[in-house]
């Protein structure tokens, strides 16, 4: 019963610990924690506010604490080491391998890193330097350094034992690397291979030729050629050929799922961090440097519409459909934004399929920009029965979401061009398009058609 | 150096597939299919616009079409095989495994399927009949029905042996099944302990109590459990718990990815399918149902305003400053959505969460409403000089951000509880929620205020 409480869904889970928490059920949280997964643990960390998070971290098995840190958004982490000695981080870096004990480390002051480094075994501690080595967007910071190697000529029979007087492969290996002396990756065997191939036979005859990353490869970009290869773990090879480490895809792959979530929080004005249950204060922060953005853009299109003022004055029906021009130009522009950083995010966009896009999005907004221009036309007619108005209108709109959907493709291939992420100011710079756009032609078609 | 250009990136690649297909270099482009792995030809098939892609399909060994149909987007498979006989779609799926028939069959029409499941060999008939009994939302639908199953008190090299003459395990196979007489599982033996662990020893003991699914349970539900879990293959279990198939997880977690994609989709108002080379006509029809949406919520924007044609057509300031109103609500607005939306996605908001939320989101819509209510008003009093007019930018400024955050947390849960899902509609609400109340409050303020 109790298991299937816990199990059924993350939502479930989360119910029956507020129970627990409001009962003060200490030892059946204590009991919870001892049978989650560090995973289970960690997501489940994730999903509480921060006062209520600080009360369940006591309740982590003190073994596990370490794993589960490892596992945790890096905030949450940073949060729990910042009130930690440099003894603490020490007793919790203990057993853990060296990818976990960067990623722990990753987020200390420098202080505790040097302690917590000297009290480390040297095999450990040399990985978790190499680790350190590398910048933080390429292969080599997130690689497993240790991996299970055997020499060319071995029988398959040979490689078995020899792992199984060495308890090697951990639950993270999946092939076995054969490399010559010089540790230079020759071929990689699966373990369905190791296990289903004639156990005579020599490692030589089933190795594949490894698809291999370089370690200073910049991990958005392995992360696109890995979406097209069906490899649980890859290799990693220095600049030299020599082996240094093996990836595990689903790591890299995590990290392109974050994009497309990523694209959504930048191109909605939160940043990357922000979760449900980041703190208020925090919240507000992030939050406000992108409203304050908005405001020269609300500005700017403000000062645009008050270079119309005598129109304006004139003309009140002007003021009411004003919002309906500059809302279809937006709504048309960042459908086509949002397209157009997706193909760019999956490598899509390359060579003759830009010319073949601009064409696209011009005939879709052209087409959609008849038609729903000549729909707001009939409506505004039958509104203020007004010819010049409607022509205004169905004018204004038509130019307006046409430009909307070039706009669309260009702002994010330019901003491409320049380095800029796509998704974090496209947004903004589109609205900004769409809104001036929108007020300057139709405002600006009203003072030469109506005045 | 024709390896290094096909593997540095998919931008590069596609770069030398449009030379190739500049040249006509029918020999070249041959070759490259063929040693293209199969998701990396299908990922290339996605990165072309349709009449690319015809010429393209041309190229694709025979041999492999049935698989790389498989993998490509349903869209395109759709495509495809519109055009296929009967008998050409039977050449397709043999040799297929049942999973992957299913994929094909799934897309073609009624009389095709019935012709080739009477083709197909039985063993491999009634598993694609079985797939096909599923709903298309339920895990069963996408487990692969076959895995290596074996008894009790078997030691693991009378495993490797049985696995070696039977020529099992398959390039997915990731574990082994211990069963009873009735196909009741009992546990999993991973291929690491099958390795490492003493070859006289019997299974039960290294075997895991299983972690299983039932074939009935929705993939998305399926997908946030996996999400806190590290399993790449889940055996899954009918409800008399007899295991049916199994599931690998980066199938369904390829799901959870698609589920932020899918969100920032809706949010712009793009439907699921659309990419970069969805055809002109079908992305402006998909579009155009947006927009039409979207025109109502402006017309109702607009019908708001029309209710105050007195105060605006006394003081033109408010037509200026109308927008920037509306504007700074949306976003505040929409930030709070796309949090909260991320947050519901990820299963994280039950119980006692959602009152700190809603208390959480008032604060924030508060403070930042306070601070840019205040700077908004200072700009205005500037530009204006006039303290009415000040005061009452300022007010609504306030308002209409603190409630723009509640309606940001408030829409999405109530959205849910209607079963309906937030992302598609909850934007489209969100902005007509900000507009009005941004107009009614702004414009009714001037009026009580001013006039």
């Amino acid at each position: 019963m109790r298991d299937e409480e816990k199990y059924t869904n993350l939502e479930e889970q989360l119910l029956y610990l507020q129970k627990l928490l409001d009962e003060e059920d200490t030892a059946a949280l204590s009991e919870l924690f001892t049978e989650l997964d560090i995973l289970a643990t960690a997501r489940t960390l994730e999903s509480f506010p921060t006062k209520t998070r600080d009360r369940l971290w006591e309740f982590i098995p003190e073994t596990l604490l370490g794993e589960v840190l490892a596992e945790v958004d890096e905030d949450i982490r940073a949060d729990y080491i910042e009130d930690l000695s440099a003894s603490d981080v020490e007793q919790i870096v203990k057993g853990l391998d060296a990818q976990e004990v960067a990623e722990v480390l990753d987020v200390a002051d420098e202080e505790i890193k040097t302690t917590v480094y000297a009290s480390l075994d040297q095999e450990i501690r040399a990985q978790v330097e190499n680790l350190h080595s590398y910048e933080d967007d390429v292969v080599g910071r997130y690689m497993d350094p240790e991996t299970v190697n055997v020499k060319q000529g071995v029988s398959l029979e040979a490689v078995q034992r020899y792992i199984r007087i060495h308890h090697l492969l951990d639950d993270e290996s999946q092939q076995i690397m054969i490399t010559d002396k010089d540790k230079r990756l020759l071929g990689t065997l699966t373990l369905i291979d190791l296990i289903k191939q004639p156990q005579e036979s020599v490692v030589d005859e089933y190795m594949d030729v490894p698809f291999t990353l370089n370690d200073q490869m910049k991990v958005s970009e392995a992360a696109a050629l890995l979406r097209s290869k069906e490899l649980p773990f890859v290799p990693v090879c220095d600049s030299d050929g020599l082996l240094v480490g093996q990836l595990n895809a689903a790591d890299v792959l995590e990290i392109t799922q974050d994009d497309a979530d990523m694209t959504l929080k930048h191109m909605s004005g939160v940043s990357d961090e922000e979760e449900v249950f980041t703190p208020i204060l925090r919240s507000a922060k992030s939050r406000g440097i992108w409203l304050g953005i908005n405001l020269l853009t609300a500005f700017l299109a403000a000062f645009v519409i008050g270079q119309f003022e005598e129109v304006l004055d004139q003309i009140v029906a002007l003021a009411i459909l004003m919002p309906v021009v500059a809302s279809m130009g937006g709504i048309a522009g960042s459908q086509t934004l949002t397209v157009v950083i997706r193909g760019l995010a999956l490598g899509q966009l390359a060579g003759n399929n830009k010319q073949w896009l601009y064409n696209k999005e011009l005939w879709v907004g052209m087409s959609n920009g008849l038609v729903w221009a000549l729909v707001v036309g009939g409506i505004s007619y039958l509104w203020f029965n007004d010819p010049l108005i409607t022509l205004v209108i169905t004018l204004a709109i038509f130019v307006n979401m046409s430009l909307a959907n070039l706009s669309g493709v260009l702002i994010p291939l330019v901003l491409k061009r320049f380095q800029i992420d796509p998704a974090l100011s496209g947004a903004v710079i589109l609205t900004t398009v769409t809104d001036v756009v929108g007020f300057l032609s139709f405002l600006g078609l009203a003072t030469v058609i109506i005045l």
